[in-house]
């Protein structure tokens, strides 16, 4: 079950400051009912839209204590005060996530922020320097890993459970794309915009989060990848589909399958891996069942708080077995997390254990591969070297 | 999606005492974090344990800042507070909810009350008499109505997309008692002791989960049952199975099978309502569907969030269609709407709207239920008329 | 896979004759089908219709050798060939079993035959007595227990994997039956007739198929029951509607809940058993899975043709998994362990060997049923003792 | 129903031969028993085995009438009696085909082929050639496009249900041969050797089943293609991965995901169609239901014999709603359709309408997809035309 894991209560619950996710937005409600409900936070101050008026009245009709007109503003105020922030949680556009999470840095706060990190990756490995010189806490929202059993399917392969990893295949299929809005005609959703949400829509919008769960739960990166991204809708200017190949050194391949435009299709985040002795299987929209299959024995089917399960996947699991959990409770067990590294480290000098939470580096490898599928698609599918830095074999 | 629906903001949250839930409690870390993701309360004031000690040291842990030695003293201090509790949740054993809200209500608190409302139907009709009068709102935690897709099939059936309701089936097969645990053994799980859970464990516990889905989603309630209780894991005093028919005054035929140990089984909540014109079927582990079948045209598969819904399923969504909410977000909507309901109360001085969170009336209904099932299993299976005050024909 | 099962070949087909199942029938060219696709049948005399001369053409059309004009006259031609007939399949209406069957075994016939066996308890036992003293052998055709997964689970009950069986539910949900038809309306469907169909429709249609579903599984048949049957389609004078329990000597229960007038149903036919140590869950709609819940490991599903199963499971399967199998293969296994079991007498003069197919026994059960059932309903759902001779406690 | 069709009858069944598929081959049983069942064919010739003797002695144990020492014996033989046999089917190793089928052509039999049709392009061409100019009739055995639910889908895009097609996913992922078995090993099996079965195996296996029903269910070929297969399995000479991406000239995208070497995998054969305005998906583990989601209404699940199928799906059913139909009734619908083309060409001069049996393009259509993904591979995933002749834009 979701609970302190040892660590010791602070006696007080966290003090969060939000950027971005005013009235209108669903990841704002996300990130801050995933927070509260973890009963380890208040939301004590915001900054809930970038009209200053809208911000200040946002925060008003949601009684959270303290609004401003600016992140910036925020950021300086809140480290003025004895009792300020502990922990910024960014969810503004793409572009404007580096600047802010620079300068909460720089004011000594814990930072939890949403993908793509950023929309370069120049600024992505700087923001990651500066990250590792300060010594705060740095979460990247990748939420599905939050999921019991997306947490039980790394284990399992961490346990060899499926023996040699062979191929990987994650699918992202939503639908809410499959027209042309209002708001993408007229250049007002920032999310279609690429100077704002970066190249390759489709890939840095839901790409990036298939490519970390594919790194979560094998514990691997690929090296070299192929992409074959186009528009489907008529009259769009952004990608809204990508088949992108990959090659592990270990010779294992992976296989991501991604749309915005499948009409009718809902959320459709499909993962399977498959090893020499069996294979996972996992369906987002059913979160709380994994069917592992192995050679030669019947298939499990793993259930959220149900027998067999490793501790990863218990820590996070909130409420019992038959009581089904959503995507809020996989968000929320990322601000468990955090909170209780962050906890930690307040109360101790003590070197922090690692953590479960997606940290900076996962966010620079999303960076890094959304180049790479650029780089593969302007050279019609052409097998591309991801950065060798981050490169693993296992 | 989950909103204030027209009512408008009080500018402050609303503050919330909890009796009840402690450390190692289930339901108290649900009803608090469904608070407390509504985005709409505060808790500000909680007895967390009947050992006054442990209930100061557990608010402590949680950071709530008010704690009481008893419900007692936190209704009375908090009376006599300017900026007291709005509203109490009770979450303590069964025989003890009627005390206590007969308290909260002459202090002018709103209830909010663990399901079954009280161990005897007395108590229950003296507890609604007195709601009546006190104009306060009190909701029974019927959590399983908080789903959307359960408020789209009652609204189906409403809008008659069913047609004339023929028959229902609701199945609550339970697992986690098909052994005797040592508390059990031991007599320190009041669930299982019938001086304070009531008579008929099965029934008290789960079954008027099943009856109350069943009259929610028909909007009618059955005249006479007939009830095989029984206990099936050898040494067990408390009744572990039930099978319960039910017939309306329309002929329309009602069953429940109820278990809580059946060996493996997870939670296994399942309703099946059938009409002239067709029927649907919902599984509460995958509450974010809800199959409609129907004479003449092919199977309809609605989805939480999805096209084709009614309102009252919209108003229950929080999150957008493809991310699964569950347990913790069926109860936040119980929440949310009681929420919805006070403020306006607070607010305004006209008469309330019909807000759709379970009323005293569903909690009343629950207790003689439960004493019709106990009679007519003493009677080896007899037809019993249900209070025919409470019967109404559709 | 499904083979001969060490029975050697007997060098030809089985000669086959029908009685039923012409021209516009569903269950005829479900059996002729079934015994062509097992490859241990020739079909080559049929009666296919009332009407001698849609008998004749029908069974021309069909290119079905030889055709009679009456049930008697094939039985008496077929007996006086050298070549004639081994085995006979009864599938005329429910009231005319009796007398063919009869006239089956005393020419020396084989006998396949529809259930209910007959529409009176002591036809049936009657028929048991001369099919007894025949020597010959007699399949009642439920064809549900041809199911590779209903045998791995009255496998696995056997071997003691779900432990002592504490309760039973069968469910049988179907649409058909939904509104009233013509041919219902003026008669003409004699499966609405209680003259011809017996008493109580929907018990003796697919009652029936869940009590031996129930029987077949658990190796045990219950001593009481009580029934709930209506009739729930305005205007109609056959019971669509039915809710019996069970009680098993070993303190078990058991639940049924069939209809044929559940709008827009399809099949439903919904087993689930559990015992001290776990318990089994099967869908007819999805034949190729069985759930296997136990109590402190992790669930498994079993597959047709996958690994684990138990060699009765093997036995009755034809393709490979992953291939899957329906309701004619289920028939075909009937088939197949029917012609298994004559080839064997036929060349060998040693006591048979007890074969999976259903036996007379099953259907004087079936038929036992069928009355208490009627009774018990007659007498307001009291509970009626089953016919002691049949019971059995586990 | 699965009927004539409006074809008259012959008043006898066809007369059918079997080349290959002796004792301990899957297929084989396969396709005689989807003969037998269909009640249109009587098997009345066989070749079981390439050794002269066991295939004799296998015929006899099945009861066939006159077995051969070869195919060539077989036609000749057959050829010369005038009750010969009127269709030969095909089941023999893949780079044999060619050699048989002309064989039967010439002597004026007409021809059911196992996939793929041959083992190289130029003889597939050859053969297309010789068997228009016969007038005989050429089935190849894309077995899948006999299930109801995937003539539903077609039938649903030529109806233009889905708008546009905009992109296409099919998904075969098998486990049995996750492990090097003796056989494989040893060098017995034939569908491991490249000499025999074909370049890249596992594109020739199973990627030729999902490039057919690509082709099948959109009505359209893609113009380019680009594969990544490889071994996954150490050891192991033959492919056993693939993932092969496509190109139509309409701008849509397909994507392949091929393997056989998935531990614990079962058949996995899973298609997904999206068009501008909704899309189907269709897993042949759950043949008889087929999903249909589409922009702004809910989804509908179609039901194999359900309401609401184009007739195209109805005419491939052979039981009524809620009997599952299985893989060899899918196959029996192949021999259904031919037989009823072969009647209709055997009874009338008149020009033969379309039959929905696969045609002996679509096997040269798939001989040339598995060359084409054999040269793009070699040239390391780049883009290959394929084949224009076969191209069509829709």
């Amino acid at each position: 079950m979701n609970t302190n894991s040892g660590v010791e209560s602070l006696g007080r619950r966290l003090r969060l400051g939000v950027v971005g996710g005013g009235p209108g937005s669903f990841i704002g409600s996300v990130h801050r009912s995933a927070a509260l409900m973890s009963e380890k936070y208040e939301i004590v101050a915001a900054v809930l839209s970038s009209n200053p008026e809208r911000s200040i009245s946002a925060a008003a009709e949601l009684g959270i204590p303290r609004s401003y007109r600016s992140a910036r503003e925020m950021i300086e105020s809140e480290a003025a005060l004895v009792e300020g922030i502990d922990i910024i949680s960014i969810m503004t556009p793409n572009d404007s996530h580096y600047e802010i999470a620079c300068q909460a840095l720089e004011a000594g706060m814990h930072v939890i922020c949403e993908k793509p990190l950023t929309t370069h990756y120049h600024q992505a490995k700087s923001l990651e320097a500066r990250a590792e010189k300060s010594g705060l806490h740095f979460c990247v929202a990748y939420a599905y890993t939050g999921y019991p059993m997306v947490r039980q399917a790394k284990a399992m392969v961490e346990a060899g459970d499926l023996g040699e990893i062979r191929m990987v295949q994650c699918n992202y299929v939503q639908g809410h794309l499959a027209e042309i809005s209002e708001t993408e005609r007229s250049g007002k959703n920032w999310h279609m915009l690429p100077d704002i949400a970066g190249d390759d829509l489709v890939v840095a919008d839901i790409g990036t989060h298939c490519y970390h769960l594919c790194s979560f739960v094998t514990g691997a990166l690929p090296e070299q990848l192929s992409a074959d991204s186009c528009t489907t809708v008529p009259g769009r200017k952004a990608t809204d589909y990508a088949s992108i190949q990959l090659r592990y050194c270990s010779g294992a391949r992976g296989s991501l399958w991604i749309t915005q435009a499948a009409a009718g299709a809902e959320h459709g985040l499909y993962l399977r891996v498959f090893g020499s002795k069996g294979g996972i299987e996992w369906h987002q929209e059913y979160p709380n069942e994994l069917l592992f299959r192995s050679l030669g024995r019947p298939a499990q089917l793993f259930t959220k708080g149900g027998p067999g399960l490793y501790d990863i996947a218990n820590q996070a699991t909130a409420v019992p077995l038959g009581h089904p959990e959503g995507y809020r409770e996989a968000f929320a067990t990322l601000y468990n997390d955090f909170a209780n590294a962050v906890i930690n480290t307040i109360k101790t000098t003590q070197q922090l254990q690692a953590s479960p939470y997606p940290h900076i580096k996962d966010g620079v490898q999303g960076v890094r591969f959304i180049e790479a599928a650029f780089e593969s698609n302007r050279g019609n599918g052409m097998w591309v070297d991801i950065e060798p830095k981050i490169t693993a074999c296992y």
